[in-house]
């Protein structure tokens, strides 16, 4: 039986290929998908994250418009294709080990990117209670 | 046989409850893991990406330092342990469905949270060079 497994030295080498190369490697996970946080290009605030596939990414590159795989309806989904709230690229980035995305992005539209019609999917914090539980408070950013 | 489903209206309170509630209900995947977007505080740099389980959560917000689980190493994971750079929590956030954080946090020590020594795993842009492929461009933020 052959190892065909890379050796030490080629693992490195790809290691670095990856996190300190100019190749874009997308590192899909085994739904082929790679997930992309995206920001408000403006003020920096977390509107929504979502997953992309191949189409996804070459579409959203193309395009200028953010486009995703909906894992919910398993199709490729142009955000606000209905709404009218598309996202439009102004910066991506990719992680070191090349396996995340964030998208800077204007929100066009009424300016909402969650499906709740808040701007922000994030629009609740996290905080801990006088019995020490975990609550929640509406807290719109 | 019993149909223990909920029924629609059933469906739509839980819907709403997670949606609009003051509960923490985190939707763990079928790793027992949430995603967590990781941004400084000040700056707002998307500055990582990770994932907790149950008592990664629970230490986060028990000792206000940032833990995850490791994945890669599947073991829990206090960010910055060995480096100091441990990620300190100012605010959490929880997405509209309940299956995704964004952690506003300082970091510690010499404010480097990618592992490559970057202040922020997201040091590289991607764009379209004139071939039509898409390149990366270290531009650290």
């Amino acid at each position: 039986m052959i190892d065909t497994s890379p050796s030490p030295p080629a693992r490195n080498a790809a290691k670095a290929e990856v996190e300190q190369g100019a190749r874009f490697l997308p590192k899909l996970d085994s739904d082929g998908l790679i997930g992309a946080v995206v920001t408000d290009y403006d003020t920096g605030t977390v509107l929504m994250f979502a997953w992309m596939n191949e189409t996804a990414l070459k579409l959203t590159f193309e395009t200028g418009i953010v486009h995703f795989w909906s894992r919910s309806r398993a199709r490729l989904w142009k955000k606000g294709e209905e709404s009218g709230n598309t996202l439009h690229l102004r910066e991506a980035r990719v992680d070191c080990d090349q396996d995340m995305l964030w998208i800077r992005a204007d929100v066009a539209g009424a300016g909402v990117a969650c499906h709740t019609g808040a701007h922000s999917c994030f629009y609740r914090t996290i905080s801990t209670d006088a019995d020490g539980t975990l609550v929640l408070t509406r807290d719109e950013i």
